[in-house]
């Protein structure tokens, strides 16, 4: 079959790969009918995160089941599925404490042998283990372009908002609006913020985050920490969610928060750097981060997103077909793009 | 000054009554502007709840500060103030825990000697103890019928929704459409419920709660544990809000929730009367009951107000003059209305 | 293989039954070497709870891992283990929760057709579905009459304690000091309470929870109302834990709690039953019920017992052989034990 | 009235002050019967903390109210008391839900104008604001070596195991075995934490820690990451506590906790610092900072003192009267002492 491979930094190919099969009786074989590009692969594209040559690259997916193992029970052969960007092994001392994100025996699509050897889903087909925790059935009349969004990109603005400890009424500031950023608003006002300060430099994304309900404030044009005290008494925001992964950001939003709140870190940080421990001392604040438990939140997402309180379909920028998943990359690596659709 | 006071079960006057005085430095007195005829004047207007003769009733209201104490510090004399039906003193073991409902020195307006001997609302004046904690500034812009709702029955009809737990992307259900259970349908669509059962018998009712966001269902022309049933693959709603105060209605709260789930008992309920204790068990059910904590939760449920996402101004089905309370208290007791509002 | 089998109301027996064979990958078989007399299985002895005539009965199990499917990880064959009582399946709506004990798909040991067809462990040997999730491994050093616990009575005590919410510095009353009743007594001092007052009418029960750092209150000699008083300033306890299923302690249980307060209703309802909803109320209170989620807690409770925090091995006052199951039946149902071993 | 007065870095005073007046309907007067030493006091000693030369100092105490407020309730004179190290006010954002320790109002004993010019405590009598929030009945029977550490380092240690989210049978780590983690120690053993692993480099703290339950572990003579490996068959512990306050300690944490666990940071943190968020985020962790909510905790903590389960007297080293208060401090300089306590 026809997948999307990484073979060095910077070039992708779309090649012929071996035919996924059932290994375990808790897999599932899923035909590909949409699955999308992100900021993760992009890593993998710049060669930051490191897999190997020919590795079939891709998370996000919507298809069809067309072999399940026997103990597949909540899925069926002929059901619409979506699924999630990472596996879990569901009995593990993570998985029996609801982490799935963190499951001991965690293996993500795409991500070569670092991350479990699981080919992507930039792919003609896939396989999905432990099919029952991972796949859900796309509910009616719910779009790819929607249902693409539940077991990675808008379960991650979901988990951000879920993890900050938001309570209704409250006021969020998010910082960055890309794909995450800009679920983020979406889920901050879903669940009840009252306000949402949305800060980047980029003008279609403000639009886009003010679309969404948030207050959009320019990063260095506008003025985020005048912006938070005016919408809080001069207290500081109740909870805000860094969707940048940069010390700067970190900054800011340690700046930006109120007294006992929550600075979320759901950008991606790999290495040291300075942090204003003074502030968070002086503020008593909470600072957490990590990738999101996509398999913990899907269900509530489905539920969301199919009830219309979320509804990310505007970031499909572009669909193209998987063939031209060269051109794709290049697109989206000149930041033309907020979510591509590929469809084999 | 005028105040509507209790004469006999079915008798209000409008009648002169002494002015209110400062007593403690954390008193304030509001000229009101609004106040509301609530369910629960009814029960005083029933005689149910038993009050003395003449004594002022009423408690939703909204007005401006015309006097404070010294040690009143948030709120100042010409502000626009909006108050909780109930005081609390800040500082008992229940209030240092933010259980300001049961306070043991909390005083409810307008309920005689048995709540604190604390005169009503349904005046041209009254006296607020501890302002700092019962008052709060009216946001610029908001109409007094959406104010008027935040210290009672918004606060109401949010607090059961809090109290029950209800997550993002829940089912509730809602028995019960009366003023209390139509603000709990607003809360729970704002705070991220994917769907919810309304269940009642007015038409008009029902036909409210859709226009809030949640399929009505008739008490006994539609079938609410097949609805529910519907929407949870079978399961049952995950919280079902109990705002009748009935054991016909506790039954069926029982029967429509899920594994796990919790019944929020809104609704008054003074007796002991049957209750499946045998679901309770099977279903390990939570059931949680009591009044509303409104001064615990009134901060957000005017930031939500105010942010447009409660919005109970539909509610208000009558507007007359404080003079007319006679006549209102009658028309109320007729159930031709939902909420009036009552000007001095 | 030798078990103890159901035959009639008041009559077990030992008998051969057929050897338990793995059937999914995910199973296992333990050698059986104790395995305890439980309150739910007197309600097969009497009747009350109906299984087929010839089921293997007993559900408290410690063994040696003895055969293993090929996905079983996390135990091995040679392993010592002690087991759950209930199995379940790890991926359905409520596994996914953590509620474990209501999973779609759980099977009790030793309840017949009922609850899943699965034989006891009153036997020499048997099979356990779902291995990785059901069993843990001994700690080094404990003994099995400790480990025997942990996967139902123990198991019911921490659980009951855990959903009621008590915090640290807390007053707890336990009325019913049977085994559970006791294992709550033990678990509410392990994580913080500063008074646990015991309620029961059995002198040595009483002597047992007072030997476990409660205060014992006979029933009826004593005076349970004016105990909770006196220990919290007159407010009532701050959780109550009902460990005997009966109305008549539900209601006094709703009596003892304060406002705000917990009513955790471990012991077993199985029908309606009067309950004094006004109190619950004008208290606001919380009542929980439902059976333990012991694959939930286990790993806690083996912490917890391995350090010394939870010991229940003194509730041990009987050890027999398997095949004087007959005599360990009739005694206990004289009440002359509080809890029997079996040892094949 | 004789007081202990700060003068320059490395010298306080017993000198003659004014006696303290009751000023608002809420103060009280305490005359004092012993009062501490703490590490916070040495702050201002080394000058790292600026105060106002002849200000007196002092936060912990214990003593008996000889003047009450009109408005005092909840402690009359007569009363034997303590009280927490700070005031809050009840009313404002963030009493109302229950963040007294970053009250908008709050004043701390002892610390000159910048944290709101209230005098001492190491004096015959202090002035404590807003008494019903701030003060304690001691109860009966405790001894004032007990009692004074309520108001401050028990609360202190309490707060960092309550906030770190700790729960029964969890592993928990303690950095720094001053008498804050000292009190962490004792803690989260009673509130069942299964193993506490205490890290110092002074053999008499590795010493104290083990006997109120720790693994004691050296700093750099034994292997805390092997400890902590070895305690959660590799995971890492559930929570680590830092009660240091340096950026090692802070790796050391984070290097110490297993996935999705919590740091808390209770160790005074003044400046920005090097902090390896790599860790956070592939690890999901939460890092908790800020001073304790000691009004928040103090009920609690006095139950669990009352009740034997938290007993910090043996940190008790010295005893001297006021008099002696310049040896004192240059004692507590040299660490010769771990808690002085000193008699007006």
């Amino acid at each position: 079959m026809r997948a999307v491979t990484f073979q060095a930094p910077g070039e992708v190919l779309v090649e012929e790969v071996p035919e996924p099969e059932l290994v375990d009786a808790r897999d599932a074989i899923v035909q590909i009918e949409a699955t999308g590009v992100c900021g993760s692969d992009l890593h993998i594209y710049h060669g930051r995160v490191q897999i190997e040559r020919g590795f079939t690259i891709g998370h996000e997916y919507v298809g069809t089941v067309i072999a399940a193992g026997e103990d597949v029970r909540d899925v069926q052969i002929g059901d619409r599925v979506l699924g999630c960007f990472q596996t879990a092994c569901g009995s593990c001392f993570f998985c029996r404490r609801g982490w799935f994100h963190k499951c001991d025996f965690s293996r993500t699509f795409g991500h070569g042998a670092a991350l479990g050897s699981l080919p992507g889903t930039q792919a003609e087909r896939a396989l999905v283990p432990n099919a029952d925790l991972v796949l859900r059935k796309v509910p009616n009349g719910m779009s790819e372009d929607i249902a693409l969004f539940a077991g990675d990109v808008m379960g991650t603005g979901y988990h951000a908002v879920e993890q900050s400890g938001l309570a209704p009424g409250d006021v969020a500031a998010v910082l960055g609006l890309g794909p995450v950023g800009l679920c983020a608003v979406q889920a901050a006002r879903a669940v009840g913020a009252a306000h949402v300060i949305a800060v980047d430099s980029v003008p279609e994304r403000l639009a886009m985050a003010e679309s969404f309900g948030a207050e959009p404030v320019h990063l260095s044009e506008g003025d985020p920490r005048a912006a938070a005290r005016e919408a809080t008494d001069g207290r500081g925001v109740d909870v805000c969610i860094d969707a940048v992964g940069d010390p700067r950001a970190l900054e800011l939003a340690l700046r930006l928060t109120r007294k006992c709140g929550t600075v979320q870190a759901i950008g991606v940080y790999a290495e040291r750097c300075e942090v204003h421990m003074g502030l968070l001392w002086i503020k008593a604040l909470n600072l957490h981060s990590g990738h999101a438990n996509v398999i913990g939140h899907v269900d509530s997402v489905l539920e969301m997103m199919s009830a219309g309180l979320l509804d990310p379909s505007s970031l499909v920028t572009h669909h193209m077909s998987l063939d031209e998943a060269p051109e794709a990359y290049a697109l989206y690596d000149r930041r033309e793009a907020l979510k591509i659709v590929l469809k084999p």
